[in-house]
């Protein structure tokens, strides 16, 4: 099978030799829909980029709970953090379509990592924004009004799409959400739907669309 | 003045030409007790390193309560997530004793990152160690059980000292362990105490001891 690993911007800009070393190391897999690709608390042994198919990442809490993070799309990598600490998955990656996985041996990742300019750069801005994020998520769960955290979490998981227009993709379930910023999934619903009313926000195919961004922003601030 | 920049585990295993560039761009200030470092809210233009005294990190939260996170030491470098990202200070950084800091511009920090094998190694490590803290302090969040938490919070903190000691280093106020994990400070006086009565931990100068490690680790996992 012909993999293009120069479409995977992690990989798009290392040498020749770079780039055959990957070649010669990297395995490719196939997952059907609903198979665990990656298991929380397994060893770190490989970091993975996304071919084909969609994948979830999934976090099961202290009481078992299972809340969906974030979705992966095709040229993005998984696994770096185990890989960087030599540690364990800390969460679990579950493909929601058949998927095409291709895995690179953590020593062959970590001598990119460090070796090449263009994946040191890259791999640091994306653990940077990372951290940003995280500090940003816990800022957002000391606020005491449930509504304005709710309205808080849209912010922070907003994005800016072509033409200005603001969307939540892939926006997790309401107990999903509900589970994240510690609330119940009663609140959410109802403070979504309150969203909708006002004209505030849209439901679309797996995305929220923010109409008057403003006010979101307002209620967010107020 | 003299500065040793090899003790600086970031810098330390630079090349000559490195280091040579590193200390033509290399600014140091001093700043009194109290003094603030880092203003959060400012731009990133330099990567600091504390050469003498000690500093605090500060967050201000939406609602403008103070919390301290994490004290600094000499050797340690900071404000490295403005740098990479190029965003602004994510949190304040206040002078608790007199201090010495080095910074170093963002230009300068920046090619370090990627072209010195060991920083960028360094920097990877530091960023994957702080992504994996944020994820099992998200973790503890999601405990309902006020209590549960702070045990928690405490299993997070601690380290590891010569003689395999457990101990939480500089402990944050019990004000500000309560803004952070959100609770009262009623209620994390009272935990404490109560461990301290049932011979779990023991309270030094500035720091906690944990004198029965297995105790906490049961009570944070029930």
């Amino acid at each position: 099978m012909q993999v293009h690993l120069r479409k995977i911007p992690l990989l798009a800009n290392l040498t020749e030799e770079e780039m055959a070393m990957v070649r010669a190391d990297l395995r490719i897999r196939q997952y059907a829909k609903r198979e665990v690709v990656l298991q929380k608390g397994a060893s770190g042994d490989s970091l993975l980029f996304l071919l084909q198919g969609q994948l979830q990442v999934i976090d099961i809490t202290e009481d078992g709970r299972a809340i969906g993070l974030r979705m992966l799309a095709p040229g993005d990598f998984f696994g770096e953090i185990a890989v960087i600490n030599g540690t364990m998955r800390s969460a679990s990656v579950v493909a929601t379509t058949a998927v095409l996985v291709a895995l690179l041996p953590r020593n062959t990742a970590l001598h990119l990592f460090s070796h090449s300019p263009s994946v040191a750069n890259q791999m640091l801005r994306f653990l940077a924004a990372k951290v940003q994020r995280d500090s940003e998520f816990r800022a957002l769960l000391s606020i005491h009004n449930t509504a304005k955290r709710i309205y808080s979490f849209l912010e922070l998981v907003k994005e800016k799409k072509e033409g200005d227009v603001e969307v939540v993709e892939n926006l997790p379930t309401h107990q999903d959400i509900a589970n994240m910023i510690n609330t119940s999934r009663e609140t959410v619903t109802r403070t979504l739907l309150a969203l909708v009313q006002q004209g505030i926000v849209k439901k679309g195919t797996h995305r929220l669309i923010i109409i008057d961004p403003e006010a979101l922003q307002k209620l967010a601030q107020s």
